[in-house]
């Protein structure tokens, strides 16, 4: 099932996405609209309704305001790994020719960086000089826990949605932990939908990312060098995992900084990364 | 003005703490009862009825349950970043002997990690073979900005509390960014009390940590390498703060990884920090 967070006549909803992609039928919980995707997490929600044209309505992320910091993976792809270790904008590298993560490498983003389709991404100029771009698989968390292992990990996850994981690597590489440089207002474009575990295999997922029509990534999820059921346990270990909780798995290959030469984005360039069954997020620098 | 959020006959309150600290008056605004210290955060908050006795109440975090992960900033005191590069412990340590940060380094913890005064720090045994402490001033935002500079940052300053950054120093190491390594299941004790800004200077302020009656650390904000203007100006250039953001500034020398030999906190173990004007925030180890 497919469901997207919108807004039309002035409230916020939830809706399932009609298989053509052209329409959405509002969520009910006991009868109630629902305006939270946290509330379908619990499986009792239905669609019922008449259906809304999606060229009418303002398309929200799945998850506008996550209830704490997005989980986000890094140097999750080796191809990307490679790059980043090349580029010169990884305080971290140290230098050996195959600087692959042994474990994952973790941090965070801030909830307010989470923006919709078609929302601007702060260009930050005067504060950032090198503004890039990340296309990501992230996981929504449905059920909670801790100590979850790989083998229980995926009865965790909800289903899947897209994240721009945008990047100041000035202050990436400057600030050391990468916190600083990935929580810029705006830099979480998210969405366009949310779609559910059981209508697609996260595990083996085309993505691919476009600059202006030019794709720049093109990879397969099953390509992360940690995958899924491992993140979750990896992060569940030491901290419970809740519902709505959001895990960006890493970025392939393509970014801006492993170009010849490096090529940060300016204002206007349009970035737009699809995720076979998920959807085409797009989202111009603003 | 020192504030405390605790449970008293089974209502959180937000309350003034007397200046003998043996009591505490409920606040309120517009006549209603404080539960949520951001309601004070406007100013309009006046302390009224009948004192309760603070050894009668259950002392809660100030702020339970922070709206996102917490600020925090590493490598903050000089002795300290050369206590930590030389302990093995600093997976981003160049080698260099004097390796102190040119930029504020910043990472996060989850808003779960938070507990109060006297509740027990999980041990994580089978999880993590070295648990240590850090006992840190933290700044309370109360004004919201972007763009902050350093001239007006204290206008931005509601207050300080006391965080011990409770730290997995394996899991700091293995994954590269801190964030996992810190943010394990009550990793965050905060507290006892909330102090308004006008009450102390955040800029010299004596802190000691003592584990079971042993002080280990002892120190004097004014060796911040990054001082508060600095923190506020540097996050805020890029990210929006928020009333009730917290920023944990950074430990002193004295670690359990900075001592010959390394010590790690073991069950039982009780870790008490003080910071002048402020109080006095013990947790167990349980």
């Amino acid at each position: 099932m497919k469901y997207a967070t919108y807004r039309h006549e002035g409230e916020i909803r939830v809706g399932q996405v009609s298989p053509d992609g052209l329409s959405v039928t509002p969520v009910r919980v006991a009868g109630r609209p629902v305006s939270d995707l946290h509330d379908v997490f619990a499986g009792a929600a239905g669609a019922s309704g008449a259906p809304v044209a999606l060229a009418s309505v303002e398309l929200l992320a799945p998850i506008p305001r996550p209830r704490r910091n997005l989980f986000c993976v890094g140097k999750n792809y080796a191809a990307h790994a490679k790059e980043f270790a090349g580029s010169g904008f990884d305080a971290g590298h140290t230098g050996a020719p195959e600087d692959l993560p042994t474990d994952p490498i973790v941090f965070t983003k801030a909830p307010e960086c989470v923006i919709g389709h078609g929302a601007a991404i702060w260009a930050a100029e005067g504060v950032t000089d090198f503004l890039d771009y990340e296309a990501e698989l992230a996981v929504i968390i449905g059920v909670g826990g801790r100590g979850i292992t790989r083998a229980e990990a995926m009865r965790h996850v909800w289903g899947y949605t897209i994240i721009n994981d945008v990047t100041a690597r000035d202050w990436q590489k400057r600030h050391k932990q990468w916190f600083m440089g990935k929580s810029f207002d705006t830099f979480a474009p998210m969405g366009p939908f949310a779609v559910t575990a059981d209508a697609i295999d996260g595990a083996s997922l085309d993505l691919s990312c476009w600059v202006n029509g030019e794709r720049r990534q093109h990879a397969n999820t099953r390509d992360l060098i940690f995958d899924i059921p491992t993140l979750i346990e990896t992060i569940s270990a030491g901290i419970t995992l809740m519902p709505g909780d959001i895990i960006a798995t890493g970025t392939p290959e393509g970014v801006g900084i492993g170009r010849k030469p490096p090529t940060a984005l300016r204002r206007g360039d349009l970035i737009e990364i699809e995720i076979a069954g998920i959807g085409r997020l797009g989202n111009r620098v603003g």
